[in-house]
């Protein structure tokens, strides 16, 4: 089955928002199995939007739609899809009432306009829309090539547009609550997915270390994602079932294990980096604080990302200057004037010094150039040394990032996370 | 003139990167007065590249196309294009030169599928890629519905296919430097713009202070954009020249600043709002410190973003518990009992705290409940106390917001950030 992405809005014509509802329209239905070849972006525009739909309409089966079911006048998609489809609008009472109640709750005066969204094209399926004032619908196209030129009931109807809303917070859980079920249903058979995710190692030796793997298996596949120091792999299987499709990944599951080791940080989706480290934490019992100079508060502030960190983290420093270094964590003025707060010996000395002021089990220390300008021939800018001192043992990388300013502080903190989760493993 | 985007590559298809090329390339185009009217999104496939070409140029006269030119037999765009055009495919031997240097800078020995990169459609315009191994191209489209039927020159041609590398850090240069100047000698007129940034009022109630001169400019016209926390309004006139232009643009950027006043904070595109607390800092010859608590960092690593904070940021400090608030910023173990970490009296000692610790002119105080636990009755989750003290002056925001545990947290650090630049501006 092939699916097809339209978005809709002058705010992605014009730049004014990047497109992430396409993006994560197309994971999911990869994940489910369905072929997408093509997406389209067009604005509020009647014409535009009846060429996009029909051509849309001529090469997929579905066509996924957000954006667009706004009060104003300016929106068009409700209309122009029930127009290409052939069907008339008419008044949805429970669409009604759901709207009169979403006004009332936050004591709004429900306007004239608000109800064309109870409107709706005639033989369609509404998608309730607990976060928002616009439905979504689900309309039967009777021209599909597969149906019987356009005598048989809609309902045999084998082309379908659905309709959901732009903000990414209504469209996203329409999608996983009534949209996905829908397709699911519709996909030949069933797909299971694993995500296998690594850290502490390029996304092209990975993809060397498995070639083998990708190579020969059709069923599970394997797809890689390159994040910003990590490397995922999703294994997805595609079964007459849920229990067959899981058996199929298994075996190629168990084998990616194996052959990444202790790169492997978790095989849930849902699980961050920092998760896995602060599970890493919890799991032996031990506290963690850090240490910062060039990454400022970022390591920290991704760290208390994780709910119920508190349990492992309760004080960090961030020590931009060398007094800041040598007053919180102790690093010796010595130090600070023979190597400069840029090295090795600095990094030891802050990592021990925060675990020590911070009474944790486990230190990160980051002290580096990122730049533009405090470079030198010895140390340009990029160089980054890390320390991580776990119950008084420490040791200390020294990395060379390129890259502006910005992702000099990025990499630096997946470093650390890396370097963290491997020495917690 | 209009433009139409078309962004290449199976991994923004598959959902595995967003598409942020075409965002990029939409806001440039706007900003050079030109009309966008469509997007699309297609796979490294001969035929649907083919076809997507022709469509986009049946209706706009620049295809802006990134992404398909590797060296790989996947990559076909240029190919496909070449053909499109009408124009065969020739050895461009500056281009050979170029990938020649590149791989032997490199030490990588330039294997036989590289040469295909330095093959170009006869009559086009190569564009240099220094970031990279694939040159960029301007292809007349010599069927172009404004030129003679074929028979004029193809430098005659009015429509043209532009191929740009797809990874950003390659496109965006090329853009930039070659494909820019070749828009604007094309586009009628010059575009000039400036936008003013706003802080402290949200999107509506700014677009309804001017709503007047938003319906009734047309040259120049204002845009309206809103960020985390920021509303910034591109004001754009076109003319003649650049002078003429700007001359335009200057009573409505004029009229703007006095309705928002002290909510503006720049009239620089490429000043952020920390940016802009950091140089009233070192305007007024302030320092400043943080303390934060359920932003755990995020505020000080942000900050820590503007080159040369080093002038102004020396110390700061995490406190996520209560002994930590205590230890570290003297946070009285009465308040803390009393009236809790999350309370006005706390931010208040914990700014007053900060300042003394870190003997700073400022200091920020953020403590709140991010959730997804934590919350009560009286103080649910979202609530956030946020304190500013200036010079042993402070003051305490309770804020309540709302969304999950990371939208809570930026939406802190967005609004420490607003606190700090009214209390400093």
């Amino acid at each position: 089955m092939t699916v097809e992405i339209i978005s809709v809005g002058t705010e992605i014509l014009m730049g004014n928002i990047v497109n992430t509802n396409a993006a994560f329209l197309s994971e999911q239905c990869v994940a489910l199995g369905l072929s997408c070849f093509n997406q389209q972006v067009v604005g509020d525009n009647h014409d535009r939007l009846a060429d996009a739909f029909k051509l849309a309409l001529s090469r997929a089966d579905i066509v996924l739609v957000s954006g667009g079911l706004g009060p104003t006048e300016d929106d068009l998609t409700k209309e122009t899809a029930a127009e290409v489809c052939g069907c008339s609008l008419a008044l949805h009472q429970p669409s009604m009432d759901a709207l009169k109640a979403y006004f009332e709750k936050r004591n709004i005066p429900l306007t004239e306009n608000n109800y064309k969204q109870a409107y709706m094209p005639e033989g369609a399926k509404v998608l309730e829309n607990p976060n928002g004032t616009a439905p979504g619908v689900i309309i039967p196209y009777k021209n599909g090539k597969d149906a019987d030129g356009g005598t048989t009931e809609k309902k045999n109807a084998k082309k379908y547009i659905i309709l959901m809303p732009g903000p990414p917070g209504e469209m996203k859980p329409m999608f996983l609550n009534s949209v996905r079920p829908f397709l699911k249903k519709r996909s030949s058979g069933t797909i299971y997915s694993v995500t296998v995710k690594e850290t502490g190692i390029g996304e092209s030796s990975a993809e060397e270390l498995i070639k083998d793997l990708i190579d020969t298996q059709t069923n599970p596949t394997i797809a890689t994602y390159a994040k910003t120091g990590e490397v995922h792999m999703r294994v997805s299987a595609m079964a007459e079932n849920k229990a067959e499709a899981k058996k199929l990944t298994a075996p190629v599951v168990k084998e990616i294990k194996k052959r990444f080791g202790k790169h492997v940080y978790t095989t849930d989706e849902n699980v961050t980096l920092e998760e896995a480290v602060v599970k890493l934490l919890k799991k032996r019992g031990l506290t963690i604080t850090f240490a910062e100079s060039c990454t400022g508060g970022l390591l920290s502030g991704r760290m208390v990302g994780v709910p119920g960190v508190s349990d492992v983290y309760k004080t960090g420093f961030v020590t931009y200057s060398n007094k800041a270094k040598h007053k919180l964590l102790g690093v010796s003025k010595k130090t600070l004037k023979k190597f400069g707060a840029v090295s090795e010996e600095c990094a030891y000395e802050m990592a021990f010094g925060a675990a020590k002021a911070a009474s944790a089990d486990v230190a990160v220390a980051i002290t580096g150039i990122a730049g533009p300008d405090g470079g030198t021939e010895e140390k340009p800018v990029g160089t980054v040394y890390i320390g991580v001192c776990v119950r008084g043992e420490a040791h200390v990388v020294r990395f060379n990032f390129s890259g502006n300013r910005e992702k000099i502080r990025d990499n630096s903190v997946s470093a650390a996370l890396r370097m963290l989760h491997s020495d917690l493993a």
